[in-house]
């Protein structure tokens, strides 16, 4: 069974450090459940993505936080945590409960409040994503972790900073069209290649944003769909395959460190139960926490040859008017990582591509596409894909 | 579709400020799996609840490390949080998703490290679960919260407190015939008046305990459990009926300080897909944060009378040789409250007692059994109901 989505919201990302949990979650929430036109007297559970308003924010206990929010009291709710991956796991939830039959209409959403901390205490607080008895308290960090992975892609395959450059470049340009992407800013390979160093070889522009924010969606069944009919004026747009995959928390743990077998069997799992192939896709938002963790996952989404997902991006094909274009929306790099909203911010935007709603980064052909969102160093992946009706 | 309870395991509660996450998660784990008989290939999928380790051991993405853990890498995990309910929803996202035929083997687990931190810590890390912009900014701390339910109660019916002390003397006494009980300690009802007040009516003996410890347990599908067969030598358990009931996370968004709607509405769900009433069941496991909110648990669920929770304590009903045996094992004032892993072992109880394996405080009778995880002040309530077969 397919399960339709009613409707999207996300607040603008971006540095609001004196914007509350509450005032997010009501943007974002309020916005959804207006356009899906979806009584919200049939909503009967939610699912909420947050990774760590407990270190961040001193806030846990999302799911009846985010629905009193929304003056949803009653309906039961839960907070979903998979590192990068809370988002797209609620949303995975939500989709379970839609197809299972056992609910008609659910609320999934994603919230994160970052940039009033200071830098130490964000990264402090982001390795909680990894090992802490093997690995966080060695001195590790994120930027440490997949600095590693591009070494090691390098010496399996070649060198690719100018391309991973290159995804930056592309990233940036796709935000300059995004109304709710946090960074307005052009940029180009050589400021991305003599930006400071974070750790050898990301240097800042490699990196993923710190981001405020939230995305929510209304989720439902076809039969509901079938009974709000096109009221909403907006093209209807059904969620047909989805996959969690699992590995290793820590990186000593992993068959290998250039391909995520969490994303090899997600995808698998998607493509499988929407009957699909990668060469079917139009376009996709990719994991990019950082740049050369957006090449290894369009290669482990077999949208290109293992190792040759860089010259992918240097001929332009990931660019937003090429065969297969990325993170259309800025993806976590341009447009923002609320890292417990970024999963769900994804779908919003694969939702307002085959809408046809994008404006001035809408892209030609937009019938089927997919998120991919990671977790960790990829102890988490979760995938969706998305087709118009 | 029933769910068969195929392995149950959990690990010493108690103070063990040494003890790492993989540890504990290993220990539990390990004796659930191996107790199923159920090939470790067969589980498809796995719910990790745990409320707070990124506050209390800058530890979060348990999923993945649950799983790496037990040498499970490649099964897709994820955490699941509702604050001292948490252990409740991953047990029942369990249930879920063998009900829906998305899986035939599942593991649910919850884990709590705790001891390790200071009082200030753990309460600071514990107001998590409450409102931080609306409540715990103002100074609202747990033992407060439940205080002024506790007044309230006062208010509207009458003062209760030597019950409440009854309470507690009940689950130490329990507490001492089980040797997983973090509390080996007899007390009376004077020395529970006697004792320090921690936010009046609350003293130091109405409150539960802060632990460290992990349960975890194999549930699988009848089809499944029928392959597997009775080899492995324990009466089989069912687990015929769950509830999740929501309600507002902040106590001023409660119509009710002393009935709490989310166990109304969790109650009435799992009663109803048992088809059971409150008379058919045995025993429970109650969520005893405090005295007080077992009492209006056990009145909630149906169990007594409205206002007569205490009558039926002070009658000896609620005694492990009552009529209604209330937390035997000791409930989380006297056995613990690893806070993630509180809901399943709850659930390691009432199907340890429908087995006939609960030795020295075996109950007479034990074919129904019930357990009510609450998460917050009552923002969460997660009820499953078990039949021995």
């Amino acid at each position: 069974m397919s399960v339709v989505v009613a409707g999207i919201g996300e607040t603008q990302m971006g540095k609001y450090p004196h914007r509350g949990l509450h005032e997010m979650i009501q943007q974002a929430g309020f916005a959804a459940i207006k356009e899906s036109r979806v009584d919200p007297d049939r909503i009967s559970a939610a699912y909420i993505g947050n990774f760590n308003g407990q270190q961040l924010a001193s806030q846990g206990h999302f799911g009846p936080l985010a629905m009193e929010s929304l003056g949803l009291s009653h309906v039961p709710a839960l907070r979903v945590e998979g590192a990068c991956a809370s988002g797209g796991l609620a949303l995975l939830q939500g989709v379970e409960a839609i197809r299972s039959g056992r609910h008609s209409a659910v609320l999934v959403g994603g919230v994160e409040k970052m940039t009033h901390q200071n830098t130490a205490t964000v990264t402090h607080a982001l390795t909680s994503a990894m090992d802490i008895e093997f690995e966080a308290n060695t001195g590790l960090t994120f930027p440490g972790s997949f600095a590693l992975i591009a070494h090691r892609y390098f010496h399996e395959y070649r060198n690719i900073q100018s391309e991973m450059a290159q995804v930056a470049v592309n990233a940036h340009d796709n935000a300059l069209l995004n109304p709710n992407a946090q960074m307005h800013k052009k940029i180009d390979v050589d400021k991305v290649l003599s930006s400071p160093r974070i750790a050898d070889p990301l240097g800042l522009y490699d990196c993923s944003l710190v981001t405020d924010g939230a995305a929510f969606m209304v989720l439902v069944s076809e039969e509901l769909a079938a009974e709000i009919g096109s009221s909403n004026g907006h093209r209807r747009v059904k969620i047909t395959g989805s996959g969690h995959g699992g590995d290793a928390l820590s990186l000593h743990g992993k068959k290998s460190m250039t391909t995520f077998s969490s994303s090899l069997s997600a995808a698998q799992q998607a493509y499988s139960q929407a009957d699909l192939k990668p060469e079917h896709i139009d376009l996709a938002e990719v994991h990019d926490c950082f740049t050369i963790t957006q090449i290894i996952n369009t290669e482990d989404l077999g949208f290109f040859k293992k190792g040759q997902g860089a010259d992918a991006v240097a001929e332009g094909v990931t660019a937003r008017d090429g065969a297969m274009p990325i993170n259309t929306s800025g993806g976590l790099k341009a447009k923002g990582h609320p890292i417990g909203a970024t999963g769900i911010s994804q779908a919003v935007e694969i939702v307002t591509q085959i809408r046809g709603e994008a404006g001035d980064r809408q892209v030609r052909k937009a019938d089927k596409g997919l998120t991919h969102n990671l977790g960790g160093t990829a102890g988490t992946c979760v995938i969706n894909i998305f087709e118009g009706a």
